[in-house]
């Protein structure tokens, strides 16, 4: 191994690596071994991970159920790169996938593997929308984040990010998310209005992208209801509903998919990050049976085989979601987490309690504050991220596989570091 | 494991996966293993693999000299997921990319983790060559091929592929590759007079992005005086140059990089597909150190840190890379498979060869005919694919670890599937 | 002249004129001769015309006061075609709008020529604010028209038109106009929202263009204080404020621009249709002295010097712009016009009143029923038109120098058609 | 009249109109009247008029054919301004268009009232195309104009013009026009080959916009075989071709339209400028019956019926083209400007003549030069402008109508300027 102590490291990053770089400003540690819901620097130094490969590690790091299942499948010389060939590797994570997640739900998509990362399938379910409906125009969410590439990134809200595509983006209009208005105005009344109106210059959209919980937004809630009511509008308008589940899905809200809990059923559903169980790069795109109009290799990419991930990916399944039980503890530790924020709100001034299962955020009437609390966190051992469009939000995304003291002692140092910085 | 056979396979893909599927088409089998050059299906029909991941394989399958580093790697619960936080694992690949690649290159680039597919490198490659210029326009070549997202499709010429896109694509103009109008135009004549004419209607580019050899065009070698001429034209005219080098790196054409042979240097460097070494997803960015005008996370990914990539990629760098004698052994591999094809050539009429260094390409009269050979040539155990507008070249790319028995055979069977099919 | 009668006629215009024709289609007549608020056709019928060329003829048809100084213009063989060469009739013109118009309102705009038409004016406006901030994105309004050139049409809200231009119309963005919700929503709440979260999506604009009444939109009249928090919201937001004035302006609200009555200074004003006065095209781009950085000749146009049009436009100003006794005039018999609607409306029900000065609109519940009542209003002898998103509203521009006689003459026209209508 | 001379004038200008304006700055006198081929300033002097209005007046200034009927229209209350309604005025126009123009050279096109601007005629022709195509892509030439609203203007060549749009202009290609690449490249060879490639990344385009002769370009020749071979490329493409004959129509060549000489029937047709006749503001668009897809209203604009304009464009087409003498004449008469541009240039080194018809031109290898000796025309009476994309060619539009003196006296004091700027 390297003799690199972290201060060292980051002189080695500084000169190799683009400027362009940013969590490892935040944690100025030099990471070298993970396990569960830690993770440890060349110094020794252990932190509590509460950020889990921002929503990649929902089985924790290096899950022991599947590590097992990825060595053996490396030993035995099991294909790794595939393309769309068939694999055995890919045909079991397909069963799997489809009777122990898409059946038992009663969805009828079918799975198409875009590329392994969630930007590949957020610009295959436009594309497919686009080609579906013929129409260009895509609706997205304020503060929606759906990923860096072009068509993702006109999707994207941030500012910061959006000015990096270097070309106006077009062909997206941002609508309020729930609650955007704080209640001032009703669900839907813009959205719709200009929706019926032939006169308000809206181009009529293609589809509606949304993700049932903005976690880079600030932790955003969306409320069953509102979902609900976005579902039957793009009924109502003949727009195709895509939930981007790339982060809220496969359990960080409890259910395997987010929208179960409002019982809507969108046209096309994105997943990636925690799909393939161990965090290796993997992505899904699912859509109703009717809506697969894609010529074969229509649209493609180098790994979209990644086999590996298939094996971490029905381990997963097998492992977590033969039955209920993994989203009902999720849902448990969630509001253990919610408890305490909300003792931490009511003893104190500035901040607000927002979040629903393993995604909670707590929000700071000043930014600044938010930002030095992770600071101080990470000081005492702990990885947690903000994030909001002025990152004034603390999100917390830590394993679903965290026992209760790990999640008491994240909460611990948590709630210790606001307080010191609240004082 | 399945229980299925290939045939029983099908049915499974044809039941969950979307039509997009296309690869398995073609291979009709179920496979399972993969070792070197060779593949094995769940019926025990072994293949010999000249297609190798489209050159994301092109140290073999599961490459014996990195498979332990990886199983060590993950037995001693090295970090899996660790987005662009400082890893070990990262920080030593970084080196070895630094002091063996780049350094005795003289190549002063600092090096971006994009996302792990070729698409995410070229998607910023073009949002950093606009933001550094202002500008918006790229010019690409005809029958480029990039990537499949919104950024990366706009400079891709395939058709089919681009109305894919659901919206026009805009921003870039196509200008003729090397030899594109057979010698009857003198290189850059065009394209140097409309940049030179402030009202020939060109929108100025920020970027003109290349491929060195075409490997999805069709197996199309821009020769080194072209590829100098275009440096130079760039230089002329305030262009940045971008060698999308996600096929062609990695030595498949010999050298590390398959411009080195030109003596050019270009402004942007994209790198995937092999660059892992195991075929593990990953890619670079790679660009002139004042190029780096990036903000801290203005462009991001969940699977930027993919570590044992980084592992394997480490390995491959210092197994191939440490002296030239890799480089050596694949350009004289592929001349060896070169002077089969143009034997070939000279038996038979409506073929011709075309390609550099472990990239060959045979390109048929009638295109129906190159798919055919390929269709034989699986039939008696072998992978090689099609590519070109209209499917009409046999596009080797074959490991450049393949031993000279395994290259022989191989021609032997593609020689003879090629003949019967001609005949 | 012609032998034609106006049955005859219309078998001319199928025959040689394209399908995009529309008023003709309304008003089934051979128009010949047109004096003040008359126009006959050559069946010898005469139609006391409330349409005035759609705001063109503020001054009425062929107004007595400009025609000798047009004939004796055109007569002693004044320039009648002098791009922008400076002209006698140029430099007249240009001092009497200077110093009657201009600076009487301390309005310190410089004067651009950008082409005879409205959109050409719009297109100039858009182009400027673009080069002005170095932005995109343009903020319009639900129901705006703003013209049918690709500009002007992205920022036009009627959805037919828009899909004329065969292209996805991209680059701007609808708000909500004044009481487009109906008063749920507080002015300017979701639009100034999306400006300061740096996470809503919005392009931030380079100018915001309004009209103070929608005409063809409906005749939505917006509020004084909504102009007022527009124009401090552009302010306090850093975007351009443009008013299309094409409509609106040259005294048909009262005032000579729309604008005045609200106290607002935009950055720039559009003005065309009635500006030359005689109904010739001419066109006008006012702006802030210090927004003027115009390359020369960067935006130009064959038809920008249409010389006897400046000869009627000043015509035009010295008659009717040398007191406040016109917008006085106006403004009475505008009151006039209302309150006839308004009588109209407490005697029947499922209509509404709309408007400001002389642009009157009365709103059916029942869309159909506008068209029928013009259409009976038609047939006894009056020229008027609907608009809106379904052409439910009857929309008057009466010419602004009318008598009472002819004013009272038509709302008995009009209010019997309507009653009879809704009876 | 004013009382001010050129200079005082000047300063008007200066104050109240923008910095936009150009030809005055070139030719820096107060125009007051004009007549046939001479326009005169409030100073007395005389200037013969080589420049007509860049094309508007082909028929001369204040063609006294035209007064009378243009009077005697005004005088007896004709209507002025008809948007699209049925008037006499329009009647006996498009008899005279249909019957006198159209049918002589079978051409059966319907007619649309664009709007009175050439860029409303090429924006109307643009949205036709592509509504009727189905397609976004336009292909125009290199150092095409075609107007400066947004649509026109992204198929227009000049980069400061370009620049202009503060948006990127896109959905159009450049390809070579006529000997842009001085005889090195076959015909088409581009722009065929990337039409038959599926691999060129060319969107196929809706349409291909042409100028037979490019006047603002720098007077550029398109021969008939070229045109010839456009057309046919077009045929065999399945693309839409529209020929701009803003400039170069209404017998500028000889014919009346500029593409009779080669015997092609283009697709659609633009013509403004002479059309009016009188130097009015009107324009056309002709398209193939076929192709009249349009909804009413679809495309529409105030200005349409611009009735004096049709007065006026009925008597130029009465007076000049019921036969071929007007025809016959205008090519005589460019042969006599030709052949004394040929002497010029066999007496003087570094100068080229080009042109058809009474459109001729003068190259210089030094542009700097060709602005010189236009401006010394000036001083010694004569108007003349440059063109080309560096302002190197003298270009020379004089009235048709000029007599065979006017132009001896004009070329003689061109020449000598010229002359003098070489010396």
């Amino acid at each position: 191994m390297t003799t690199q102590n972290s201060a060292e490291a980051e002189d080695t990053f500084a000169k190799y690596e683009s400027q362009v770089r940013s969590y490892c400003r935040n944690w100025p540690a030099m990471f070298d071994t993970a396990k569960g819901s830690w993770i440890t620097d060349v110094d020794g130094n252990r932190y509590l991970d509460f950020f889990a490969g921002a929503g990649a590690l929902n089985y924790g790091h290096n899950n022991p159920k599947f590590k097992e299942a990825l060595i053996d499948y490396i030993s035995r010389d099991g294909i790794t790169h595939g393309l769309d060939m068939n694999t055995v590797a890919k045909s079991e994570f397909l069963e799997a996938f489809a009777t122990k997640i898409l059946a038992p739900r009663d969805l009828d998509y079918v799975v198409q593997f875009p590329g392994p990362t969630g930007t590949n399938a957020v610009e295959s379910a436009l594309k497919l929308a686009r080609k579906v409906t013929g129409r260009e125009a895509i609706v997205n969410f304020t503060n929606a984040f759906h990923g860096m590439t072009l068509g993702s990134l006109s999707v994207t809200g941030n500012a910061m990010k959006r000015a990096g595509a270097g070309i106006p983006l077009v062909h997206s209009t941002p609508m309020p998310f729930d609650n955007y208005m704080g209640g001032a105005h009703e669900d839907f009344s813009w959205f719709e209005r200009v929706l019926n109106d032939e006169g308000s210059g809206l181009n009529h959209p293609a589809a509606v992208i949304v993700e049932t919980v903005q976690g880079e937004g600030g932790v955003n809630v969306a409320r069953a209801e509102w979902l609900q009511g976005l579902a039957e509008l793009c009924k109502r308008q003949d727009m195709l509903l895509i939930v981007d589940d790339v982060q809220m899905g496969c359990g960080r809200t409890g259910d395997f998919f987010s929208f179960e809990e409002s019982g809507i059923t969108p046209d096309i559903v994105t997943l990636s990050k925690s799909i393939g169980g161990y965090g290796l790069p993997m992505a899904l795109t699912l859509f109703r049976r009717e809506l697969d109009v894609w010529e074969p290799g229509e649209h493609n990419g180098t790994f979209r085989g990644n086999n590996p991930s298939f094996v971490t990916a029905k381990a997963a399944i097998d492992n977590y979601w033969s039955d209920g039980s993994f989203a009902e503890e999720t849902k448990r530790k969630g509001q253990r987490i919610a408890d305490r924020f909300e003792e931490l709100c009511q003893r104190n001034e500035g901040i607000k309690r927002r979040g629903r299962g393993m995604i909670q955020g707590l929000a700071f009437d000043d930014p600044e504050k938010a930002g030095k609390a992770c600071a101080k966190a990470f000081d005492n051992g702990m990885l947690a991220e903000t994030s909001g469009p002025s990152d004034e939000v603390i999100k917390l995304l830590p394993p679903l596989t965290l026992s209760d003291d790990e999640l008491d002692q994240g909460m611990d140092i948590l709630t210790a570091s606001v307080e010191e910085v609240l004082r």
